[in-house]
């Protein structure tokens, strides 16, 4: 590794939106997304940059800048690799701010801010190193790694020690797990059916997905009228066909009694899950739902931190943990929660807000490392043309990252 | 009720905040905090002002503000009496305000902002009405009052008709409920023992709180050291002597193996509650703690909405429930997990973020027209010099307020 000194100099917040086109992003709840970040950047002594993002909807997002400048204050001045050496410290004093965790904690605008700041030092970190964050996160110790995790609250569930065993544990089968960066991290296509999309227009996009290679699709769902989500539903399994994988997503849309009642009929187009059929805050409802309906659940793109995660992982509901690094506390706490996770089996499948510029870095790290299963990565293509180093799909298949850093620059 | 039309001109943020002194405020986590609210002022056709509180403890309180100003498009223009006859769908649409609600949802910065708005709309409805708020809440029927909230996400537990009909039973027994806007609604001292306080002011404000009549009062605990905090704890035992109710507040300082370790401790002291043991987004810790020791707990001033409310609720790990209307989303949300508490009879004993300006009304309804036992109401006195009628003590009793409004009001 390479141990160059590099002092970040100044951190401060840039607010970027991206209109999208025509229904693109839609869904049962937000039905004209704009997609945003709010990106910390990172001013050092060298020509390098880090830039971390967290992900909005576009209203709001120089709130989350606002929080963001308030925060760096926690890592201007310091060094990348001294800060990493011990970087689980570091993200504690900025989650327990005095005062301004109050306005969590832990939760909302001020983990938005969290996230955006702790990924600019992973992407730092990863540049200064000259490694992709996939191959930097790999290479690492079990001892360095938890050292830039803060496991507290998670005493009972996981230590630090059980964490660093369970990564010696893995160390069985890793050179076969290691395939993956050669043949590619499988993808899915999150994009055939937005919720303002008509008929026409998914079934074309159904088709074009499977001629790209695609055989795992997902619906939005969560419609007022539960006969068009059906419908929809059901258009896809006849155009993908029995062998596709499918899923469907409600984004919060339905109460409790709602969920079940859809749940039910869904199940007979034998969904690989169903994506957050209710409110995220609750636990209790998801559990209820898992109990009465033979379904997978899979939620993560709104629950804030790794207590929230570990309420549900205990509770036993949760099939899919589709954590997401620019949702919570960056990659910190994606990789605390991915941990946890991986000790009750629940395979890590991220929701991408990211547009999965990072989690294709995450998910090597996750399989080759964590143990976990190489299942699906979200794909989505809308942003591409504004990334510096767009994701390259190929086959289905997300190609391994090379260059530095954790591929989330984007262009001015 | 007066039925003058007044239109909400224009509304906006207000930072106030106030500096405590001598380690006035100071928790475990929390050691030097600024007192500070978000106002949402409404400017109307009229000279009513409605004024909305939420509460932080400082440091970016001017982000909350910066997402009052985001919100407020949803009432301006209205007329408050109109307003105010269907709020539960107008609190659901800022709520859910499209994309906005990305940064939460319904927590953090985003829940405060909501707070403010929904309490200004209140106070100006109660001025609107010359009346005191205690007195307009007791004075709706029930079906005037629950168009005031949103039951979205509640209907498995608890329906608006449902919520009638809980009301309606409360008729038996409310006239003499309601001598307690004559007697006077009992507090307790919370400012007896902040963590910053040393032994001897702690004895000298046990006294001081016995002369002027308080039997109950509250002791900041959750020390690294827990010898510190059985000392202390065995000190307010000690000079407030056996008949006395005290608290313990560890202001979610402990992990979960902490907890149960000092709460076996500190119940021989016999608290009414340990409030705050944990991390108050981990309703499983404390089901765990509810579980293993012979304690009743108490939380709820960072538990952000009704959800998270319901989920405590169901657990049965709640004792005492301590939602404050500056903290949740404002007095509508405030009274709907108010009814669910009643439902699952558990008693409300806020937390008073307003300095119980607010809430001296919220518990009088509670009492008069929920049919919850009158406990206990929060007195902390630090911030009594800023308000326009500071709530007024007497024999440790809240002398029923009879201004208009909520008593709110902050002098400039």
């Amino acid at each position: 590794m390479n141990n160059k000194s590099i002092v970040i100099k100044k951190a401060w917040a840039k607010d970027r939106r991206f209109e999208l086109k025509d229904g693109a992003g839609s869904d049962a709840v937000h039905t004209t997304p704009i997609y945003a970040y709010a990106v910390c950047i990172l001013e050092t002594d060298s020509a390098l940059e880090g830039s971390g993002l967290a992900f909005t909807l576009g209203q709001g997002n120089e709130i989350v800048c606002s929080a963001i400048n308030h925060l760096v204050k926690h890592i201007e001045g310091k060094e990348i690799n001294e800060l990493m050496s011990d970087f689980g410290t570091v993200y504690k004093e900025m989650a327990d701010d005095p005062n301004f965790r109050w306005l969590g904690p832990h939760k909302g605008i001020v983990q938005l801010a969290l996230a955006a700041i702790v990924n600019a030092c992973y992407d730092l970190w990863a540049k200064s190193t000259r490694l992709p964050l996939w191959k930097l996160l790999i290479d690492l110790s079990p001892e360095a790694l938890v050292n830039t995790l803060d496991f507290s609250y998670y005493e009972e569930v996981l230590t630090k020690r059980e964490a660093v065993s369970l990564l010696n544990d893995q160390k069985e089968g890793l050179e076969a797990r290691q395939s993956i960066i050669h043949s590619g991290y499988p993808g899915y296509d999150t994009s055939i059916g937005w919720f303002n999309y008509d008929d026409q227009k998914i079934s074309d996009n159904i088709l074009k997905a499977m001629d790209n290679g695609f055989t795992a699709m997902k619906l939005k769902v969560g419609s007022k009228d539960p006969e068009r989500d059906i419908r929809r539903a059901e258009l896809v399994r006849k155009i993908a066909g029995d062998g596709a994988t499918i899923m469907f997503d409600a984004n919060q849309q339905w109460n409790l009694p709602q969920a079940i009642s859809i749940c039910e009929k869904l199940i007979e187009l034998n969904p690989y899950w169903i994506e957050e059929p209710t409110h995220p805050d609750d636990v209790q409802a998801h559990v209820t739902i898992a109990k009465q309906v033979d379904v997978k659940l899979a939620l993560g793109e709104h629950v804030p931190n790794k207590i929230m995660f570990k309420n549900f992982i205990q509770s036993g509901c949760l099939s899919f943990n589709q954590v997401d690094a620019v949702r919570v506390g960056g990659v910190s706490e994606f990789i605390l929660i991915s941990l946890l996770s991986r000790k009750y089996g629940i395979p890590v499948v991220p929701h991408v807000g990211d547009m999965g510029q990072i989690h294709q870095h995450l998910v090597l790290f996750n399989h080759i490392t964590v143990g976990h299963p190489a299942l699906l990565l979200e794909h989505i293509p809308h942003l591409q043309e504004y990334f510096k180093f767009p994701v390259q799909i190929k086959d289905a298949k997300y190609t391994t990252p090379q260059e530095p850093g954790m591929s989330s620059d984007l262009l001015d």
